[in-house]
């Protein structure tokens, strides 16, 4: 398999053949026009500049100056990152990449950019969605992008807590191969599982395979290691404190502002062994949206627990429904879950839901997207959640805008907070592409509020998609953060979301933050622009 | 109902008659010897110096400077508290105490006293056992105790998302009868419950009611205000986010050094309408412990899941058994809970655990310990539970050392840990009293760990006590930190567990936690001494 350096995963895997004419045909249903393919120009035509910065000898071996390899950090994954790849268009290029052996390297890395006052970008899988790896870093003689990539070793297990301390730079199929043995997983399946890293997961705070309680990588975290310019900080192994505000909370979501993740010892599950899932159609959305709720605020629990809207149905798992479908999933390694599903299933007919035959047996090995469960309709839409980066590539290469951005407001927000992000989507598409579509999914659910996750398509315009979608992301982006809502629920802040998020964070809890970064970073190296000025 | 100024709760409810008659025995039957009681001195006899500042005309009205106001806020409420009360020994004492009306009030105050240097310890109940509220803060002109207690209103519900925004002053008891009315329920029950604050609950990242899932209050936060002398914090009301690392997360815990808490929007619940409960004997410890730890790592949750060793069990629940007994609570506003118990029970039997007789039913009104129970054994360790803090004041009045203290560690630890813990408390006793006895529960559990909570009994030296106990605390705190645990998993870091958590700490984190504190209290005038040496 190889990397693509422009679009997401693995070149052997991008949409081609049949199912690239399927989704053209589909796109084209619902937003006629001629769609005409676009290939990624060849590393040789970017014309990268030299490298402005040299490592001393000592570093010289873990730094590559590989055009080719220097593209591939230059961005991100998301929609406007590809459409730049695509056009060529890679203004701020690394100058260097290194890839350290062990904490050892890191540090001597982190000490000879303090030094020299050259930027440091800690990069794990570089699926970042919102500018977080991207070298826009003025005011540096330099820019070294450091891949944690060799550093991907499960070092310890401790089968007795369900714990295991992990390399931070480990990929995630690799992270649950090592664990496999034991009889151990993470269950920590992002979108971008097999492409992102656990040391991103937890610096971007990412969110993962479970709907509700454990729904992001922070509450599978016992303890880190963290590089900073100020020195190792390393947290002990709890299973809980009161020991003053949490150490690792304080990196958690730190993106790489603060120091290097290294390693993280991480709480793991068995893998279950009883499941019980299925779907639920609705003929109303408010109606499915109240279900979801019910099931929320119920204390079941699911591990899933996601609600496709008429749109999201139609266009991600075929299926045509009025109000939209909730797919449902229970999980468990100790107990049958089927009481659960059941009482879930009469929640969702209270409010007129129409279940599926609910199944349930044996688990499959621990893999992403694996619960979506219930029902072929359901199947479809799993399969279409992995192929779904791949074809949004696909889709840009042919003008397509093509791309997703999330939430999390409380319940009594959401009505209000749907419709003010839906119209500011329609009203922006307008103006910049005459026409497109809106869709909404549930990812996670809390017992006082949803993440919705919206989509958007619409026909972009080549060599101006990029302005025209950034023209629909700050629309929706102010729509959400005057209707209440987290300019991020699971896609972290980078620079891209920065202007909101200075918005939503309380502004002494910026000094704080502020005078920590000083404190750790006193050089000003580390992802400079990522959640603070740059200095 | 008259608050006592120098121990625990309400005069009226101390020990008296037979329940003190009873006490007594039970004391004398494990450690042989005479007790004589001691009589609290009267305030007048302390001989309080008079207080060394004056407040500015606009903020008189809201400061007293009436000695047994002064007196009652001069201390916690731990054992060494409690004697050093009975004993006169008040050496630190606040000039002032100072009771906001609202968050004007508490930015005037902190305007002043920033302005003065004038030491500002922010007080909620003042349950403090770990030095907290204590005014040992050398180098200010003056200490003034902020106590919030005139802020105890819930402000507004939403019972859609159920949540409401709360006033930090308020107590557990004024707290839970505004929300009943709504059907809702905070259901954060510590031990200290009906003189504790929400403010002080949030402060020190308190441990509630559930015993597994949302151990702490931190788990039911929504957002925050807090006033710091740069400004007012306040978050967004979000039910999950990962915007950066959180706000919320670096006040939690903050202990009064980083700002008063004024008020949250909290996580509530239903009241329980389903519950099964049962309590497990066990012959050996070990298989207890080994049981205890299946079930955290069911994914059953129970509400309450506290296992007594022999000793716990014998003295505060009136039962002879081995190993241990194990208090399992199951409970739901939503659907039934018995398959939950059922499961729970086989799996101590696997370990050779004999259930009592489970018992299910309907809930009564949320109040604190109500659910410890499952059989008459339990009826009593809960009564128990509550009457704790009066006995213990009981027992200092007759010269007997009665304290706890708590910390959590990983499983793969526990049983190191729990020697160490056990045998330096013995040595130790031995050491100052000749003798005593060590109890060990958990009031909490992980999948990757327990909480234990250890009591410690020993015929103290009137005069001595005090002294008696540091010694024996040092030891226990010296033991649990070289054994991996945490210097607290709920009572708090204040003065007295400096030491012990300045290892515990991070070093980076504690100079980021630092830098923040410069940020947001320039004058250094919060808490003085509490989690951070006093500048």
């Amino acid at each position: 398999m190889t990397r693509s350096w422009w679009g997401w995963g693995n070149v052997e895997d991008a949409v081609g053949g049949a199912e690239l004419r399927a989704l053209l045909d589909r796109v084209t249903a619902l937003m006629p026009g001629e769609l005409t393919d676009h290939e990624p120009p060849g590393i040789a035509s970017l014309g990268l500049s030299a490298p402005r910065v040299t490592p001393p000898g000592s570093l010289a071996a873990l730094c590559s100056a590989d055009p080719a390899d220097r593209a591939a950090h230059a961005h991100g994954k998301a929609f406007r990152d590809i459409v730049r790849n695509l056009q060529g268009d890679l203004r701020h290029v690394p100058d260097l990449v290194a890839r350290p052996r062990d904490e050892r390297d890191v540090t001597d890395l982190l000490d000879w950019c303090g030094r020299e006052g050259i930027a440091v970008i800690p990069f794990g899988g570089g699926s970042s969605v919102v500018g977080g790896v991207e070298p826009r870093c003025e005011g540096h003689p330099g820019v070294v992008t450091m891949d944690l990539e060799r550093m991907d070793r499960v070092l310890e297990v401790d089968g007795t807590s369900r714990a295991a301390r992990i390399q931070a730079g480990v990929f995630g199929p690799h992270l649950e191969n090592q664990l496999r043995p034991h009889g151990l997983t993470l269950r920590h399946f992002p979108q971008s599982f097999e492409f992102s890293t656990l040391g991103g997961w937890l610096a971007t705070r990412a969110g993962g395979h479970y709907a509700t309680l454990y729904t992001h990588i922070d509450d599978l975290v016992e303890s880190m290691r963290v590089v900073t310019p100020a020195g190792v900080s390393a947290s002990r192994r709890l299973p809980g404190s009161g020991a003053g505000p949490s150490p690792d909370r304080l990196f958690l979501g730190s993106e790489g502002t603060l120091g290097v993740i290294t390693e993280a010892w991480m709480r793991l599950q068995e893998r279950p062994r009883r499941r019980a899932r299925a779907s639920v159609r609705f003929g109303d959305y408010a109606a499915a949206v109240a279900a979801t709720r019910a099931i929320a605020q119920s204390g079941l629990n699911p591990a899933n627990c996601r609600l496709l809207d008429a749109a999201e149905a139609l266009i991600n798992a075929g299926v045509s429904v009025g109000g939209g479908v909730l797919v449902l999933g229970f999980e468990s390694a100790d107990h049958p879950v089927h009481h659960s599903l059941e009482r879930a299933l009469e929640l969702c007919r209270d409010h007129g839901g129409e279940p599926s035959a609910a199944t349930g047996g044996d688990a499959r090995a621990g893999e992403p997207g694996e619960d979506a469960g219930g029902g072929s309709a359901v199947d479809t839409w799993r399969s279409s959640f992995l192929r779904m980066p791949y074809q949004r590539d696909a889709l840009a290469r042919h003008s397509v805008i093509a791309e997703t951005f999330e939430t999390a407001c409380t319940w009594d927000t959401f009505e209000t907070l749907h419709r003010a992000v839906t119209e500011a989507a329609r009203q922006a598409m307008r103006e910049v592409t005459g026409t497109g579509v809106v869709t909404c999914r549930f990812t996670h659910v809390y017992p006082d509020g949803p993440a919705p996750y919206f989509g958007v398509y619409a026909p972009g315009r080549w060599g101006s998609a990029v302005a025209q979608w950034d023209h629909i992301k700050a629309a929706v982006s102010e729509a959400i953060e005057t209707s209440g809502g987290t300019i991020t629920h699971h896609h972290a802040v980078g620079r891209d979301h920065r202007p909101w998020y200075d918005r939503q964070r309380p502004g002494p809890f910026a000094a704080a933050l502020s005078a920590a970064k000083t404190a750790l970073d006193p050089a000003g190296v580390l992802n400079p622009g990522v959640l603070l000025p740059a200095p």
